[in-house]
């Protein structure tokens, strides 16, 4: 399996050493151009690099639907996505005010504009669902990764309706695995309003800011959120739950999205 | 504690509701600009924030010591580090060489740029340290990790020599702590090539980068390397361990520099 490469390593264990061969996580360096130029480098999970590389343009707001893209073409062997826009402008400069988080603009920080360009669009969904289903998806979730249980090096995330995932992605980078999930929904022009989406590993600001450009209003966690994604998912009426294992979570907003029957 | 925030939330358990009082962790947003000039957000945890700042410079290259800085000024109200440097040159077109690992010049993937960058330059260092030291700083980094216990939602990262902690960060951002750590040494005059690295988190090849750029012989992970990480590792002569718990670890690169006495 190419996520995981086989190695010799020295194992110590209670005073001893021993050569074992162990696994370890892939880290496959791929390098996005457009029209032509080379724009990126993501370290990724080397699959699903199609949608990883249409996830980050829409997640980095270069692009907003499929219509946008006349073609990608990914060549593994070299690490590179080839991606042409019918827009032929340069997509360097608008990139750099994003990925930086900086621009010559002068006017506060810039981390704030981040914000700003999600506008002041609140989530758009009458999705609701109960509290044990919440619970049984991230039981799924965690069933499902089984290159953590191997590795250990990564973190799974899985966009979910009621019932069931119904995409699934593991990623040395907490980032990709949600960029692959929104680039695989663009391209089939899959609804997320009515989903959940189910991360493994902590919910920073970044990540939140991603599930709700897509319109994802229920945003679920194995593990803690930052404050920060707490704020935003308040402003943007986003539901956050975290810790969601076993028979327990915690709300940290949109309870009303939440059923207990 | 300013790094964590108490909160009202709903916690749902064995099927009831009920509001109560949790802390989630703090995510900063700290703009550093150079010479007047926005240059990057960092969202992190709220201390050390000069030594993030430093390290932050000096592990994207911007600038190689402290002679450099002719003075840096935290506004932690505002969020904003300034730092002036005497070289008045702009450095905005440095960092996006670096930071969106994106250049114009075309020739390969810029990912093996940054590689280039640490040159053919070896780890330089004649330290050696016995398995039982770096079991029992492993243990040490974990009984210093109080923010995680209470949040869950930090990564920490330690400097060691082999016998002890000498300092010792905990940050929502894995790359900050590093860098926090990097930054407090060379203000400090510190010299690393007989220091010991031990991070909470995994190591992936942009964490080794850092650590190679400083010098450090020894890098050490409670979790799981990359194996972009062990390339890295092997090519620069630096020792990688990983999974070093309790009575165990894995060596996956540099066993010359581990004694079992």
């Amino acid at each position: 399996m190419e996520h995981i490469k086989k190695l010799n390593i020295n194992r110590i264990k209670d005073g001893k050493m021993e050569l074992v061969e162990d696994f370890v996580i892939a880290e496959y360096p791929l390098t996005i151009f457009i029209n032509g130029q080379e724009f990126i480098t993501l370290l990724c999970s080397p699959e699903g690099l199609k949608y990883l590389t249409v996830g980050f343009l829409v997640s980095e707001g270069i692009i907003k639907n499929k219509d946008q893209i006349e073609s990608i073409t990914i060549d593994k062997d070299k690490g590179h996505a080839y991606v042409e826009l019918y827009d032929k402008s340069s997509f360097t400069e608008k990139l750099f005010g994003k990925r930086t988080i900086t621009t010559g603009c002068g006017k506060g920080t810039v981390f704030y504009n981040v914000l700003d360009s999600l506008g002041t669009k609140q989530i758009d969904s009458s999705l609701k669902v109960g509290w044990d289903k919440i619970l049984n998806l991230s039981r799924k979730l965690n069933e499902h990764s089984t290159l953590f249980r191997e590795t250990g090096g990564v973190h799974s995330c899985a966009l979910c309706d009621s019932d069931d995932i119904l995409i699934f992605y593991e990623d040395v980078g907490r980032h990709n695995s949600i960029d692959k999930i929104v680039g695989q929904a663009v391209l089939s022009d899959l609804d997320l309003s009515d989903k959940i989406l189910i991360s493994s590993g902590r919910i920073s600001s970044e990540m939140i800011i991603k599930a709700i450009k897509s319109n994802i209003p229920i945003i679920v966690s194995r593990s803690a959120p930052t404050e920060l994604s707490v704020k935003i998912a308040k402003q943007f009426n986003a539901t956050l739950i975290g810790f969601a294992r076993a028979n327990r979570m915690n709300v940290y907003n949109g309870q009303e999205r939440l059923l207990s029957k």
